[in-house]
């Protein structure tokens, strides 16, 4: 069975409505995504920190489109771990291990790693939005499509912007 | 630079320090831990499960003696990770992260890692005092010495008793 990494921020977990949602909450507007392709979250939200320390901003993001059907049939035919950058922002821990209890039931324990570094993980597949971490990674690599990486040159991974896409290359 | 993969329960942290703190709180009597050897932690303390989701227990272990100054020696040589299994006590997660935080300060967050399974996990050398963990690494394997696997066959690993010992080796 092969082994299939998925990233959660950016992946399962709508992290840029939870940016917008802040932002909106503090300036009374909210920006397109459009108006955000292809710069980086820390260039384009100027309190990033503050959103990413603040409680409830893990725990209460939007469930992406199509990942719960799609990473639960995956889960059937995979061996899946989800692989969250977490220890930077302690708080985050439970509200992470919650939010995955929650929205993928069919996860357990044993399938989630928190970590600071994505270096540390091996895997026949890997699911992510950021270059650091599928640039590091030596296996097959999917490039989840973001607004930081929008339009940016795939660098050798395999550009998917949906769950839908994920399932025909993976099914 | 070598990758070396540190287990914290057993290694780090006094686990058995707690367990027979525990255990003794509730029966008054206090084992010595040759009454334990090479018997497995669930055989011994039969409230394990209790002690391990209660507040504290992770939180309040004593350091292993000598590991503070060789990690931190090590640490200069090597690329560190501190690889524990906590997802299956959620609770656990900032325990851990703030008894490494003020313990062993000189891991940051980047060289934690919080998982169920370490099969996930990939580097050069692993020290960890459970044969599950070691007998799934593809690297050089130093299992040190706890009650649980006192006097049990190597099967192939490298036994280590101490942190003198473990420096010996390694610087």
């Amino acid at each position: 069975m092969q082994r299939l990494i998925v990233d959660m921020d950016g992946v399962l977990a709508d992290i840029y409505a939870q940016y917008l949602n802040f932002e909106e909450s503090e300036s009374g507007v909210r920006r397109s995504l459009e108006s955000l392709y292809s710069q980086s979250e820390s260039q384009i939200f100027k309190n990033i920190d503050t959103y990413l320390h603040t409680k409830g901003f893990f725990g209460n993001a939007p469930v992406i489109q199509g990942s719960q059907d799609a990473l639960s049939k995956l889960n059937d035919l995979y061996e899946v771990f989800i692989v969250s950058s977490a220890t930077e922002f302690p708080h985050s821990f439970n509200e992470k291990y919650d939010w995955l209890t929650q929205h993928f039931p069919f996860i357990t324990w044993k399938q989630m790693v928190f970590c600071g570094s994505k270096s540390i993980v091996q895997g026949d597949i890997m699911i992510d939005d950021h270059f650091k971490n599928l640039d590091i990674f030596r296996g097959r690599t999917l490039l989840f499509t973001q607004p930081h990486n929008y339009g940016l040159p795939e660098k050798g991974h395999t550009r998917v912007s949906s769950w839908e896409e994920i399932l025909e290359l993976l099914l």
